[in-house]
């Protein structure tokens, strides 16, 4: 049994999936981060840096927590043997992409997100965002026009990237004026892993 | 023999540092992202990113390209059998830090130097990175008055937020005005981790 500590967004989104994915016995523990409840003692024992996602995996061997949603899914992926590949190069592929999507695309967005919706308009910082996503849907676009899915088969890489691709591609070329162009295979791809049981889930929920 | 693509700045040490905790041999190859040569077609099939560092592992089964510091330290680690614990606890821990160092400091650390280096102040987005970092320097000096390392042993996740860490906190503290405080625990550390053979070789070269 696994504690999931969550609220509603888009990073608990990622972890819930591969949750779903990993096949998974989970309950979901709110923890308001309106309030404050992310700074609580025994909540900074599981998540030191004050963030949800976390989980703690009740294993026979004792607790085991995890925090920061790229080791989450990693987590979850070696523990199910779900979705991370053994074979050197496409184990390799798969990491590279997940932290990619965790940490370039998925670092940029929310600051993207901040910036465009602050009160205060910063507009070479919301360029700069804005610039540094348009690049990075280009790169992903790219690779989705070589492959079908981010790491070749379908694999936790594709997580975190179609969450914040989900959420954010529309947006991102709006406010681009057209320098992210169309994106075809993207919206290939948007498709192909919105159809999984776990991502329909978890997106309706 | 690996092919360590590279430009010298803190990311790059975080990978040749590993680089040599795993005993690898490995040819230096110079990418000028000065002069743009990241986005050659050549290496644009190894770092489709266009960023250093990467790496091509020229195993016996084949090249195994990854890019990404997080991705290449965990491959790295894996394929030498170093400093990544399979207990699942110590892993936990171990990959949850490393995501930490690589992601959460090592994602913001980068926007405050741009902003704080910008010839354009704009003072609301410097408070916000600072503000960040000072958060994260104190959760890491926390961390480290309860454990040795930041995954209890040495391990991979100490080595990101090293680099980070002896390039940043006294800049961090300047900026704060006094926030940041005291990190005893974060000198005792940083003087632990710069002793290792590894961060000597590295930091000097
Ligand atoms: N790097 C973290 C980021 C997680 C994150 O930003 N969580 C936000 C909600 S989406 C949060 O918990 N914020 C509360 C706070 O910052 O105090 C991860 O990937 O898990
Ligand atoms: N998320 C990447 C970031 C790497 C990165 O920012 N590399 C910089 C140099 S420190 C770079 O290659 N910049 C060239 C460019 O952006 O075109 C990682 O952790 O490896």
């Amino acid at each position: 049994m696994i504690d999931f500590y969550t609220y509603p967004g888009p990073n608990s989104r990622k972890a819930q999936i591969m949750l779903e994915e990993a096949g998974a016995e989970y309950t979901v523990r709110n923890v308001d981060i309106t309030r404050g409840e992310q700074f609580a003692p025994g909540f900074l024992k599981i998540s030191p840096n004050n963030k949800i996602p976390a989980i703690v995996d009740h294993t026979p061997a004792g607790p085991v927590a995890v925090f920061e949603t790229a080791a989450i899914l990693l987590y979850l992926a070696e523990s199910s043997g779900r979705l991370l590949p053994t074979e050197p190069t496409a184990r390799a592929n798969t990491m590279a992409w997940l932290i990619w999507g965790t940490s370039s695309l998925g670092g940029a967005l929310p600051q993207l997100h901040h910036f465009v919706d602050s009160p205060e308009k910063l507009p070479s910082a919301i360029e700069r965002f804005t610039s540094d996503c348009v690049r990075m849907f280009k790169v992903q676009e790219k690779r989705l026009s070589e492959v079908e899915f981010l790491a070749g088969d379908y694999s936790v890489a594709d997580i975190p990237s179609f969450c914040s691709t989900a959420g954010w591609l529309q947006r991102v070329k709006d406010l681009s004026n057209g320098a992210l162009g169309d994106t075809p295979s993207t919206e290939r791809w948007l498709k192909a892993v919105g159809k999984r049981a776990a991502v329909r889930k978890v997106m309706a929920g």
